[in-house]
């Protein structure tokens, strides 16, 4: 066996040999066979030069770099390129990511999973960890182990607790999403409009993929039914965000059918909805299809007759790139039988390597991120951060005062539960290679205190009593027992969603077994969202720790919380329902709204009409705080709905500044701590029914300490205060608003707006003959098997 | 690194000492504590001799002997025993069997599933196998390797293509199961009476287990609600068979309720009918609860008030041992509590050590199974079984005439699919470590053809097209195409039911572009059953073979078939569903019999009024039969009921002959094959509605050479012709009858009872309070959540 030292030597050898001579990671502008070419010349732009690249190549050339793994052409020294690089939430194991075994590029900073960092509320912080991510992929880049794009974030509004890939997403608000998502572009590709891209991302999966495996559904063949204003109020913000107002390089179109039409095959959504709706025209933005999405618009979705016909309409459509072979094996046959037009495909393959360009693919060193390298990675810096996500992630559901508490080197603790000793558990799924996961278990032994773990299986999958026996005397002599467990994707991932949102009948015997041993008693719960109204309700248990997938640090940060170090200051960016909730609704049901006819209570707080466990924004703190609005604010202020569109200069009407509310926060307690401003919006306008409050704006304040107080500013648009008419159009109405702080309310500012309801933004209609009927809407069963038995049930059914 | 030749020399010195000296592994008689109890007294009565040992055990010994890692008596010199061990299609991986990393013991012969074993329908064979099984695990067992308990056979009737177990089991027919597992039972424990057991044989999941996780309901916590006559008629036959037939060593009770009661907590199914009606009362039968169901039976279950009264219910009900530790924690406590009396848990040692007396535990060199070494493992005449077992269940369903095929040294070609280079696939779950897996690319490669072999993805689970563009080509060049793949433990699984019996998608793509090359081309579906319905009507797919999961040979006995060299007989041991049936029945229905009002069509052959795809028993031949009962049997006789019963002397009255048929089979075709005699019994007779048919005997005949004819016995008892009442009696009814060979009968013989319907076997009544209305037994939810919505669609149902 060599020394690692040996090797590392070697690596590093052949990774600068690699950068510095463009090796097969790059073309070769100086002296390849391209250098004569328009895509070499810098001074051109990048059109032009994508365009010159394109026009150089034969038409088998062309249909052979439709696939996600592009041959590239080695005629033009065009070397393979790989688009199908991972990196949610940090660079991931995936096709076009090649981490070393050891050594440089053996690992990258893992971050927590999406749904820890949508709990912190903080849009910086979102933007630092996307440019430790990028800065982290153009390192791995720069020595030939990963591409430039990367098909991350999944920002899908995760309404339903069942869904599988939720734990990818922020959370369940649309509005929180759209904010999330611009910060997090800016850190990935560099800016807004940078000269050279950092990294491309992907907004996916447009649109309302939301579900994998239900009930006989999957999502390979199913067709979600959504009206337009759900559509446009739920599922489309979080993308509008990404194409018109963040400038996001890609898109990935879906599994799933919308009212009948596949994504990747929809000319509506793809041209109409994306392109020019949006302005997402730039020649360097493309869309790729998730993997074999365009196969399965032939089978299972039977949408085209023919395998030629399925590609043309996908490429037609605006599909540029097939994740899969399927437009490299049929695209050929469909051109001969005259399906599409070349120039169709040339404008795909001209936005994809435009895209490259804007990259800096072909520019050399003339790339500032090329001198990025292994020392990049993993610096202090963004280890930091990993655990500073985790800390302001991390939530706390309920605290009897036990918390924070003392934890020595004459402590005992107790550490129990499927999670006590955890590590790839920590980073959930879309990760990477961690350069170290210290979960509880390491966390806790760092406090310095004598430390009995007993690592009984979570339960959820399959419960086992057989280390039982260990715990109760590891319980019988400690100061403080913790029970830490949840679930983690042995019950919810990719191609698994769940059918059961309770802690299993294992989980609650353990707890109350260790509750009633009468002690310090800490639940640390991790993974999605489980009922825990069991949990709450049991007095023994003096406090219950939310910590999502947590990422490399999560253990300490979990510990410094429990210990005080640092202040909890998460909030729930779902709401946690009662488990009777998904018996109240199928996952295939899309509308939002509460339907009295088929009996579903509403999705999300701003509709569910039920008593949830723990709403959305809920979180506990270590201290208490004063809210108010600072005293330039306008109590009781009435605005013409003229005289604010007449002052926008705003392309994008909803884009128009309305107002600046500032909001003190004290500090009142005892604890320097964050506090997470939520402004939601209530009041009686636009279309019946309202919902019962929505987020409108938020911002998270750092450290404040006791007695001071610092000031938030809640800006918010003409677009937070419209709302969506059942065409899709976003309506700004006449009406009382109310906008409150916090989820039960510490401060209200009440406003009025006058005239007549004007449309900010007018929706692009379907086709005719799709959104037909309104029972077409209700229920939500697609394609179903099993499912055919509730259709019964639903059939019935009218609009509420 | 030690050479491989130096460490096997060192196991054996290590295996040979322990069976030598009785070391760990056994008690020593000879020289240890207990060589002056009569446990050691060979000449003492098993019963005294288990009850002395008992004796000398502390109350704090006896309550921590409970569990399945018993920790044994140090004091006494009885080592730790554990009773876990598995052995479903060969000594397999669990906690009690301890395979060695290479060299001695690494392996064992590892037949097919049971449910390819089933679809042999060859009783003979079965016993062989279960032989082979004991043999091996004996001399595991002597090498202190394996414990001499295994928990096998799984014989819960298969009656729902969705349940992810159904591949552990022969097949959805009672009477199949019965007979299956009476000949297993003789082959491992070593014959029905033995003076030593070969090993103990545990028939589980007693009862109605059926289900893992469907729509919310989970095995835990599931109620399965049953009527007296389909209890009897359908889930407890293979039971009847196991404890009052074939005198089986243990049972083991399952996680599921029936009609509200835990079976392991569930006095009247473990003493009542179990122990008392079916005379299981030898003093070594014990029953094992399946893992962690003590638990279960507080929660989720919730049945009790206290895990105290759990621990006492489950053991006064009749729950010997605790797979678990719920036993060893809680029973100290329930003893104190005064739960209930020590002599209940002495009895259940008793049992147990009874068990392992009856083993020879005690007995050391006196047990002629202790010669067995590791040279009696993988012997060549198991690895032929292990071949001959999977020829013999590899069933034909589809044949234009292009099977059989020669392959030669000149021929190319295209093998392709997820199982095209199948090794553990083969083996499906519940398996050991196999000597050798001999795929189909494997087999394929031995015929000395060209084999282009393209593993791509099975499409059940995550579909992908990258290896695509690889089959095409291989195809293009091909002289035979073989697409081998179906679904496998990624889809169907412990803990995982499917909701989806289509072939993929992908899959059919798969299928109809591989079919397009107008060659010959042959599927080769592994796993359990998909809805073949677009392979069938496919004109391009020459031949469909099914394999189930075939074992360690598989691949071999599929191309020896392919080639004609072995000539295929196995016939479907289940129903092959249409992709609708299972919209039509929820999974948790237990019902068999079609409902108008629920809208079931019925389950299995005997009561599906639907289309099956293909049907219970269908399998095709490469020759043709000609199928007579022979000269002697009476054509339309008439027997009075009194005669039948007045000529019986059995103690049970079912199990009185009736008549043996005699059938005479002539190979009209041009094959040597085998051919499986399946005899049904149709006719008005007993209560309505009247089962479409059912199976009352089978036979295996085996290498029928052309033009000439080999004669089955079908010898049928009362039992074969009796019905059972809705109080779960078994009665003796006048009426016509009809004794038909094959699916499509190719002949058929009348008779008819007369006199009055007598009771065979008189049911033991549940107590009153269970099986209430008949609106219980609809519908079949138990505590669901997600199934609740379906359950509103049932609510108004009545029984049909």
């Amino acid at each position: 066996m060599m020394t690692p030292h040996f090797s590392i030597a070697v690596l590093c050898l052949a990774g600068q040999a690699l950068s510095q001579l463009t090796g097969r990671g790059f073309p070769d502008c100086h002296n390849g066979p391209l250098k004569n070419n328009t895509v070499c010349d810098t001074s051109a732009d990048p059109l032009a030069r994508a365009t010159a690249l394109i026009n150089a190549f034969t038409l088998e050339e062309k249909l052979n770099n439709t696939g996600h793994a592009s041959p590239g052409v080695p005629r033009l020294g065009l070397p393979a390129y790989t688009w199908w690089q991972e990196g949610l939430h940090g660079v991931a194991t995936s096709p076009g990511v090649n981490f070393s075994d050891y050594g440089s590029f053996s690992s990258a900073t893992s971050f927590p999973e999406p749904i820890l960092l949508g709990a912190a509320f903080d849009d910086d912080l979102i933007r630092n960890i996307a440019d430790v991510i990028s800065t982290e992929a153009r390192a791995f880049n720069n020595f030939d182990r990963a591409g430039l794009d990367f098909w991350t974030p999944n920002i899908n509004p995760y309404k339903d607790p069942r869904w599988g890939r939720g734990q990818e997403t922020p959370g369940e608000d649309p509005f929180h999403l759209s904010s999330y998502v611009h910060a997090l572009i800016d850190g990935l590709q560099g800016g807004y409009s940078p000269k050279y891209k950092k990294i491309v991302a992907t907004c996916k999966h447009f649109v309302a993929y939301d579900m994998d495996s239900w009930n006989g559904n999957f999502r390979y063949q199913w067709d979600a039914h959504i009206n337009s204003q759900d559509l446009v109020e739920d599922y489309m913000p979080p993308f509008q965000s990404c194409a018109r107002d963040s400038n996001v390089g890609a898109f990935m179109c879906s599994y799933n059918s919308l009212n009948g039409v596949p994504t990747c095959a929809d000319p509506w959504l793809l041209n109409d909805v994306l392109r020019e709706h949006w302005g997402w025209t730039n020649e360097q933005q493309w869309v790729t299809s998730d993997c074999d999405a365009v196969q399965n618009i032939f089978l299972p979705h039977g949408f085209t007759e023919t395998r030629e016909e399925t590609v043309a309409a996908a490429l037609i459509a605006g599909t540029d790139i097939n994740c899969g072979t399927y437009y490299q094996q049929l695209l050929p046959r469909a051109y001969e039988q005259g399906l599409f037009n070349i120039s169709v495909l040339d404008q795909s393959l001209v936005r994809q390597y435009s895209s490259l360009v804007r990259l800096g693919y072909f520019d050399g060193d003339a790339v500032p991120y090329r001198s990025l390298d292994w020392s990049d990675v993993n610096t202090p810096a963004s280890q930091q951060l990993a655990y500073q996500a985790a800390v302001e992630g991390i939530t706390l559901l309920k605290n009897d005062g036990t918390l924070p508490i003392s934890i020595g080197s004459k402590t005992t603790i107790a550490l129990i539960g499927g999670w006590a000793n955890a590590t790839t558990q920590m980073q959930g799924n879309y990760a990477g290679v961690a350069p170290y996961l210290h979960g509880p278990f390491y966390a806790a032994n760092a406090t310095g205190a004598t430390v009995n773990m007993v690592g009984v299986p979570s339960g959820q999958g399959d419960p086992t009593t057989d280390s039982w026996l260990q715990a109760w005397p590891a319980a019988e002599a400690a100061d403080i027992i913790i029970y830490a467990d949840g679930i983690d994707d042995d019950v919810e991932a990719e191609g698994m969603d769940r059918n059961n949102i309770d802690w299993s009948g294992a989980q609650l015997d353990m707890i109350g077994q260790l509750a009633s041993y009468g002690k310090p008693f800490i639940v640390m719960q991790f993974g999605d969202q489980l009922d825990n109204t069991p949990v709450v309700s049991n007095e023994n248990v003096s406090a219950l720790l939310w910590g999502g997938y947590p990422g490399q640090d999560g253990g300490v940060a979990m510990f410094d919380i429990l210990q005080g170090k640092a202040a909890p200051a998460g909030r729930l960016p779902v709401t946690q329902y009662p488990s009777d909730y998904i018996a109240q609704v199928p996952a295939t049901d899309m509308s939002l709204r509460p339907n009295k006819t088929s009996g579903s209570p509403g999705r999300t707080y701003q509709w569910y009409t039920g008593n949830a466990t723990f709403e959305f924004g809920f979180g506990l703190h270590y201290t208490n705080f004063s809210v108010s609005f600072a005293e330039n604010t306008d109590i009781g202020s009435t605005h013409a709905i003229s005289d604010l569109i007449m002052a926008s200069n705003e392309t994008y009407l909803d884009k128009t500044a309305f107002k600046t509310f500032e909001v003190d926060v004290e500090n009142t307690g005892s604890v320097t701590s964050d506090y997470v401003v939520l402004g939601f919006l209530t009041g009686q306008h636009g279309p019946q029914p309202y919902p019962i409050k929505r987020l409108a704006a938020y911002q998270r304040l750092h450290n404040i300490t006791t007695a001071s107080t610092q000031t938030a500013a809640l800006n918010l648009t003409l677009g937070n205060l419209a709302r969506v008419d059942d065409h899709g159009n976003t309506v700004l109405y006449p009406g009382d608003y109310s906008l409150m702080i916090d989820t039960q309310p510490l401060s209200a500012v009440n406003f009025t707006l006058t005239g007549n309801a004007t449309v900010l933004d007018s929706w692009p209609q379907p086709p005719a003959e799709r959104f037909q009927t309104s029972d077409y809407f209700v229920g939500g069963y697609g394609s179903t098997y099993a499912g055919e038995a509730v259709l019964d049930a639903f059939e019935n059914i009218v609009e509420n």
